[in-house]
């Protein structure tokens, strides 16, 4: 959840014995490192970090400024000017980054988006981490465990930001979790990790009888103290609302909660320049639109079932989730 | 699964203990009995009448016009001539169909897109029928469950078919079964049917896990003998293939493979005529297609799972997911 956690929900998830991850697509090196320093100064629990591995797009003047166009009025209605500037820092895993997985060590490397050249992995699996990544269908789990992930991420279409799909164009053809997770389970070997609107005992009991060995679990942290959303985020997320995916924020379909900016040109617009510059025509409207404490132009990254979320203390939350879970398993209602 | 299923798969479903259904959104009034009476002279076990209740569109000649004009490139290719005759009948139901459940007293009727009028809602109770309908948001569970539904089928966007959305217009919220189960379970306190990618005893183990009482399953059974399922449907969910929700073969968003059809003018179109008047505009390139052996026209209804169904037997089939699912919530692996 890049954007939305760091250090304090991971040691929180550590700390009730779940597997720690750090979101890196927006962080530099340094920060990557100083995260990692600061999460390893306070636990020696299993660390995660997750990278995006997108190619950065060839600019596309003549696309971008058509972009822009289609925002001028609301430039007009908060008086802002239009930027040319990129957006937020999305970094794809590259030599500086992997030079830092090659120095810090984590445990668990995850991916998204596909994954990064043989020669990157390569080196990533020789610094000792563990490979994984996202499949949003069958085809793209194959593809992952034919060049060698450890497990898969089976990331349904309920799941909060970014999907991971990275083998096709459609969409529409999108799979939902419960769907997903044992077309996949039927199709390789690895374990599968199910993702994509699991947010209670409920769901996590589900997956795993789905065919699921472990779940990712995003969306319901939002809530907890421990995560950085923000407070613009924060009420969006109290006051409830659908979710969809959009392309209007940074150029790639992600889930969030339906707000004046989807329903202004999305919430999938084919004018959007590939990701992440979409991202820079926004930024201007969401500085102008947050200052008024209004998140109309914010990414509201969620999933589906992000009504269920709760604002509890992560490790609390965990702890509970896991005990109810294997009581579920075991038969119990 | 109107046009797909009958009596046939009714008795199979009923023989090994499941709840059968005949849907009669394409079925006359005569027929309607016909089926029954064929059905009662075969087993005792109570039976579920399906029924669309959609407002009939008011004639709109400029839309259906420009639609079959959209289409006309194909007429070209395949030598037929537009027709605007309507396409496959599609009944809501009515005073007639109300008077053939008052006559052959189903213990259980079913509604899709809503729920008739409340004049006939009472009929069809005072004729001794428990009353369900589809949900597709916690919105419309809670619209059925204030007027009297006793159960509700909670249709996650997995499913094959129509979806049975009658609160909104923005497909792009609706919501995959894994997180529409617990979020309607939790709203609402009759008893939840999942619908949507439920295809084996883990898609059932787990929606019991989700919150069902029971699950509702179709696509798992397009393959079975007892099945109508065209021979050009069989093939291709032999052939496999995505789904998407499309609006081009009946104007209403409903599950199906993706073919020509789909890709053309797809799978959404703002352009489709109002439900299910757009169904017209493809019946002669349906018609010519399928006498080559092509379903490229057809609408190859199927949820998102298909790849899992079996051409198994259904009765034999329906049983062994009884079992297995048994196994499962008591605790087995």
């Amino acid at each position: 959840m890049a954007g939305s956690s760091g250090v304090r929900l991971a040691l929180a998830a550590a700390e009730a014995g779940a597997l720690a991850s750090l979101p890196c697509a927006m962080l530099g090196p340094d920060q990557i490192r100083a995260q990692v320093a600061e999460f390893r100064a306070k636990s020696r629990a299993p660390l995660n970090l997750n990278f995006f591995v997108h190619a950065p797009p060839a600019p596309d003047a003549a696309r971008e400024a058509a972009w822009r166009e289609l925002w001028r009025p609301f430039y007009e209605e908060f008086g802002v000017a239009a930027e040319s500037a990129a957006g937020p820092n999305r970094a794809p895993f590259d030599e500086a980054a992997c030079a830092v997985v090659e120095d810090v060590k984590p445990e668990i490397v995850s991916f998204h988006f596909g994954l990064p050249s043989e020669a990157l992995t390569a080196r990533v699996r020789a610094a000792g981490a563990k490979i994984l990544s996202s499949a949003t269908s069958v085809a793209e789990a194959q593809f992952l465990e034919a060049r060698g992930c450890d497990a898969i991420i089976a990331q349904g279409v309920e799941a909060g930001g970014h999907q991971g799909v990275f083998l096709r164009d459609d969409i529409a053809a999108q799979i939902g979790t419960f769907a997903l997770t044992p077309l996949i389970a039927d199709a390789v070997k690895v374990p599968l990790i199910a993702a994509g609107g699991i947010a209670d005992a409920r769901g996590a009991a589900a997956a795993f009888r789905l065919g699921a060995s472990a779940v990712q679990i995003g969306t319901a942290y939002l809530k907890s103290p421990e995560c950085d959303t923000s407070p613009i985020h924060r009420a969006a997320l109290d006051a409830g609302g659908d979710t969809a995916l959009t392309n209007v924020f940074t150029g790639r379909p992600a889930r969030g909660i339906i707000n004046r900016a989807m329903r202004a040109h999305g919430p999938m617009s084919a004018l959007a320049p590939a990701f992440p510059v979409a991202a820079a025509a926004l930024a201007p409207l969401r500085r102008a639109a947050e200052a008024k404490g209004a998140g109309d132009f914010s990414p509201l990254w969620a999933g589906a079932a992000h009504a269920l979320a709760k604002p509890a203390p992560a490790a609390v939350w965990t702890r509970a989730l896991m005990e109810e879970t294997a009581r579920l398993l075991a038969g119990g209602d």
